[in-house]
């Protein structure tokens, strides 16, 4: 029996802070409370000064994807690792069937790739298709597997591009099921478009990236899906919002009552388009991810929108491509693999440009970093709490630490770091998974294949009110007087 | 010769009101003075106590139009006549080539059907799919057959609709040419979906209509199609908006500075979609037509977009199908042809419901329903003004009158009146028409084939506007410093 | 010492639900865990069925209110106790100071007053004036008093009205205190002229209340203070929203980054501005109440403003007047004493029209109704949750139990029930006040006396990211380049 | 008789471009044909390659005005002598009486001034306190003296200040005169709380101007200004629009039906808040004015509200005050004198910025720099066209002649010019006064006396729709089922 007390500290949850030392046991929280002495044998981390928080949820990653004919260099071994040395304890990673694989086999693929996980992980699994068998993987997937969420890119045409006949069928689907749809919002048609105008007029360098998906290109596509989900009256997840466009089309929406979740990525929060017209080409299109990085004033509209409610979740789209690897695009812009690390830097980058700034409070950093995503996707309080009952998954958070942001010394496995040079305050002393100390001040312990794969059930709680919002509201846009409600005053 | 006089009169423009007679030679206006004097064989019309306006543009009407496996009954003889008795002097119909048919071709044969109009028209020619002819005789169109805008349809899904792929071609094409994207906004994907849901669910009659095409159907597309013009650069004008959600989505867009027109029927200005609901299956087909109509929250946003000046122009989709031909769509609603008339009433109810209600002054009604539309589609001031070298296309408006609407006495060519029973108040007491009294107090004189077909030129004046904005900001939303401007303090 | 088993339910909080027994001793939860045992001698409820929440927070009463030359009937005893009766375990009430007397007087004052309430209490103070001594009281109320929050009112001129001179003193001196400013929004001068527009018209019956406090009139003052507090840099909290118009104005503020906190109403969610045209003056009067009930449609906006994270708490603005104090207003609407019933229904409303048509979730309705409120005034978790440590403040929520609400029924002191006849399913089987059970399902045992005065500590946790982000951002919306960051990539 | 022929040129008005000559006699157009012959001793102008264009109207200038000690410096005969070298035909200048004084006897003092004028003027009167007086004089200001409009100052408290009481007052009484009322937007209570904060923090230099004016104070009085003539029903002009807070504003209220005009300032489009922090005392100071200069994000909102119909009408505030008078504010920003020159270069900044850049249309330019004034303030077509009978007030525009602005060579009375520097391409070759030549490429000849009274008649055509709102629609916000609509199907 391994067990853990982490003493002194100031626990921080999504609702509130208080002092208490936590108590584990294998790998679970079984006490917290005040003055706990430890039993013989345990180890005892003290959090003197620092912050006890549940440890990060990164619901959005790519370890060693397969992608533009390459495969990403962070694998789930080193891709876990690095997200304990910054304080996460959980990703959520994707499956994505290429167009015509059953859904189950890529699925089963992923689970043997993410065996050497050193921390827990759980898969999205995207709709990049549509026939009966991609209905019926659906049904197997959430009933048998774990999976609550189901990713569609309305991007990347004539790859994994999923239209609106396949949104038409696969959100009525998951809504059956309990699960969550999500989506990678960009037009694809107008992407395709753009590119190809671009290169025909000789723009081929990185600069044509963020040239060919100006943010109405997104604001557009989460516009649509959102709209679309409205109809169907399903309920659903925007990924890596970067652009104020998508921002209000999100607010819109919820504004008018609709249930939408909307996630923002680390990077958009603090890197601009700049980026992109680096005199040397190496640096430029290590930054090719998509959405592209934007506008200055883009970045305000984020952090208002985190702030503010709009968007409920941080993540990274970790997604590692090196410079031999980017090179595939040296001649055509979009042939540069798309994506950038981030997993270790999250958190740290999120509370020293929010917290430290004024922007987050330090309850609203745990709801960004770890407790919404929790509850999205519906493994809250197993995940992204500290409470008696959890996941021993916390970490214990040094607001004085000062780190200097660098390749040189992060634990990615990449060869460029987008923060590079960032200095941040505040940062992990501790990382704890599972009940064990992964990492400590700088050291990291993580242990190969330590992580689990955790299920997902279905139906959030969201679901209840969904489902009863239809049955009197069918058809809710509709021209229609809407049903009678129960008789008022 | 032929030669006018309007009397005693009170010329009411786009712009302003002043006393003044008018006088018309051989079918324009050489004079606009004070006490003219009528010289020998004049016609002299009194005007006193009237408005001296002029005569109605309706930029979207379907005369004879082919559709979902009939004709439409009010055919251009009929259908000009019931114009000029309304005080409507000239239409904009739709050339709708079937996927495959050269433009030219359908363009000649609706030229042909057309010859025998009373009153003026000209043609909106439809994109309805896309290959290198139809690149070129969009070029023929413009340069040889005074056509200087084209319609694409978002909706009909299997039929004509044109799809992103196909609004990314024709519209640069139409930008580049000078000539308007005119567009029909609703997702096909989704009608077609929601068509058959409603249909497996046992809902075959017309109230099945509203409900495959509730607002956000409307609203999304016209979303994307804004966003889609504001990406490439190029103006666009909406049709027949019906809903608060698109009319929305075009504020916001002119809000952003992007150049957009918006356009909506007096149909959806004063029904909403309780018609649907008519236990006679015969009355609530008879108001079907596409966008539907709506609950009535959106008529005001409607008059609210009309006065405030998000929309700008009145139209009315006239297309005319009588019971008998209704009835196709007896067990499905899907095949109940679409359209409704009122081309003749459109003129009375703006007026009765928007300036006699203080929702219009008198010269927003001018602009909203004769000079907006001929300055959008740049056949200003040769239509849609009444001063000297005008087209002497006149309404003498008679603010008493009252007339109550009803298929009994209209002289449309369809069986049913979808403002039946109405009691409006202010009408045309003459119409003219190249400069000859069309219609006369109840009487009408239009005469078969004296209507002229009407070159459009293209390249309106805010053309160079946006071509100028363009060169300034190349692919305008890029998230990228915009181009230097001229030197500023 | 007295215990207290709650078996066998669901417990639901703010953030989940999951089945677990709840053990209270001396007014406090010690144990929530499956499967307790009874100790001796210890009280047990069965929630077999049932919903275990945390009781309801009112945060905008006013028992025993002295007003517009009456008392209100419902005093701190009757009040409490039908707050029991409904589920509802603490009110936060009002000191109201008449202009010129000294805060602490009337403070104590109303703790005098209180002494015989049955359940937990606290009190916001009105600042209806300006002086050094009102600075001071602040002072000590805040520090000495266990006050974190003062209110403002912008109507009601001429009498406890605080112009914007008031509000720029009182805004900045709640800051610096750590507490938050509160704010009854409506515009007193525009009420004003408007009263005496519609009475020297004849207009005096109570179809004049709302027609001298239109939708604007709110909606004017909310995005007035909004503003106000925006630019000193302070949260701000606005009571009662009842108009789309003010929700507007929060939502804009939210999406700017700016902490603004919105409260409503359980009677204006479901109750419209038809009641003041009742032909009984004593019903249409029994309804007047500032802001006044609205039209329909702001109903809707309300309830998307509650899901959609806007508006984060619900109210009653409880302020009981019978028919004979009502009649002071028989010949001039302005003289009707504001106020209506509403602490014993908010609960069972909020369910039954939020809960039951799919509008909230379960976890919803707790945040609503209790938590949010909790959290705001800094009181949670000893409120607004139910977790070892808190007070036992508890309802058992039968979801089944059917009630019509009567004035026949209820335990409130007043002779009208603005909700009478409404059929509500869902409601408290059982309210635990402090550990002891107040009401059983229809029996009420509440005890006079039992409640407590709840000291409420400063600086609720976003009073440091205010500050941090008002040094970041000195003078917040000044035409200069914000202050420089720290470096970022 | 004097008379004038322009030949060659281009027509440009707000609504169309045709080439024609234009024939002036006795300050009057008398005819606008092509190939017009020049009778003997005619003057002709040779207007090949140029614009014929309405000459501007600048409705905001202060020529003379006695304000904060001192008195501005460019008085009526220099500054209308500069309004023509810069194409400006007319300005409408400010009565201002001091709180107490009667309006008539200011307005009799101001047209005394003003008989030294070069070019047609007209009087806003300013409504600074309020007795019945002040309600006399109003209505005697529009019957016998061809006022009607009326100026509000929400800033400068303890000066000139109109509170809301003032606002309740005089919004209703211009109503029935058919007078409109216009509005200095900005909050004065908040303004003087700011200026005493940062002059208590030691900030006396002209950076506490702009930041104790910050963009939501402009957009709070706006909102709060807007709503209450929405609620009385008086349609209502906002003066010298800086920020998008307030542009919002008026957006909200057209959306919403509401009749509201905005103006914006040349030097608002093109100056950004940065000259404030000139290390140069004297530079800062001279950029003094109020509302201040803004961060340059605010620029591009107010060009997209010209385009985009939010705001029509272009002005200057031209108020001149020298270096030696901004002394007075040497040790304390709150007493610079506020203002800046403009008048001489607005049509050229606008011409440049706007249409040379695509922002703008030439008709667009016409309507924003003359004809939406004329309308508004109701002095078109007499102003505003170029057709027969409208005053001979026209600039004939180069679209080619490059300028560069600078003191040295400017015929403003100001030591200093805020568009210093700045190199601008567009600008008159000749203006025409009343039928004169009164400024031939570079050469003034601007004849003193020249300028004649303009009167201005009361109820613009927009008035007699609002009376018609109003009638329909009684507290047109009220909380009521609107009044009965005439009958609709």
């Amino acid at each position: 029996m391994t067990s853990l007390l982490i003493r002194n500290g100031t626990i921080v949850t999504d609702a509130m802070e208080f002092n208490a030392d936590v108590y584990c046991e294998d790998g679970r929280i079984v006490a917290v409370e005040k003055g706990l002495d430890a039993p013989v044998g345990c180890e005892v981390v003290d959090a003197q000064g620092c912050y006890v928080m549940p440890g990060g949820v990164d619901p959005h990653t790519h370890m060693q994807l397969p992608f533009m004919g390459t495969v990403a260099s962070e694998d789930f071994y080193t891709g876990t690792a690095a997200a304990l040395a910054g304080g996460t304890t959980m990703i959520i990673d994707f499956v994505i069937p290429n167009p015509g694989e059953r859904l189950l086999d890529a699925y089963q693929k992923w689970r043997g790739w993410a065996e050497k996980a050193c921390a827990d992980y759980s898969f999205h699994v995207a709709v990049t298709w549509w026939d009966d068998s991609v209905r019926e993987d659906m049904g197997t997937l959430v009933r048998e597997h774990g999976v609550n969420s189901f990713k569609h890119f309305m991007a990347y045409k004539g790859a994994i591009m999923a239209d609106d006949g396949v949104l038409t069928q696969s959100f009525p689907r998951a809504l059956e099921l309990g699960a969550l749809p999500t989506v990678h919002a960009e037009n694809g048609e107008l992407v395709d478009y753009l590119q190809k105008l671009l290169l025909s007029k000789g723009i081929t360098g990185p600069e044509g990236h963020p040239q060919s998906r100006p943010p109405k290109v997104e604001g557009e596509a989460a516009n649509r899906v959102i709209q679309i989900a409205g109809i169907l009256g399903v309920p659903v997840y925007l990924v890596h919002n970067s652009a104020s466009d998508s921002v209000d089309a999100i607010e819109r929406a919820k504004r008018a009552g609709q249930r939408v979740f909307g996630e923002c990525l680390a990077q958009h929060l603090v890197i601009d388009a700049s980026v992109y017209y680096d005199k040397d080409w190496n640096r430029a299109a290590a930054y090719v991810m998509s959405p592209p990085f934007r506008a200055k004033e883009h970045q305000e509209s984020l952090w208002k929108a985190l702030s503010g409610g709009v968007l409920q979740t941080t993540a990274t789209d970790h997604c590692c491509f090196c410079d031999d690897q980017k090179e595939a695009g040296r001649d055509n812009f979009a042939r540069i693999p798309n994506g950038t690390s981030g997993v270790e830097d999250r958190m740290a980058v999120l509370w020293h440009h929010g917290v430290n700034m004024g922007r987050l409070t330090r309850t609203e950093f745990v709801a960004l970093t770890s407790t919404n995503a929790a509850r999205i996707f519906n493994v809250y309080p197993r995940k992204g709490a500290v409470q008696v009952g959890a996941d021993a998954d916390i970490v214990v958070w040094d607001p004085k630490a000062v780190r200097r942001i660098s390749v040189e010394t992060h634990h990615q496995n990449i060869d460029f770091n987008v923060f590079e040079g960032m200095e941040v305050t505040g940062g992990p002393a501790y990382t704890v998974s599972r009940g064990k100390v992964a990492f400590e001040r700088g050291e990291l312990r993580a242990e190969r294949g330590a992580g689990r794969y955790i299920d997902r059930p279905p139906r959030a709680p969201y679901f209840g009110a969904q489902e009863l919002y239809n049955a009197k509201h069918p058809l809710r846009s509709v021209s229609r007087p809407p049903a009678k409600e129960a008789s008022s005053a």
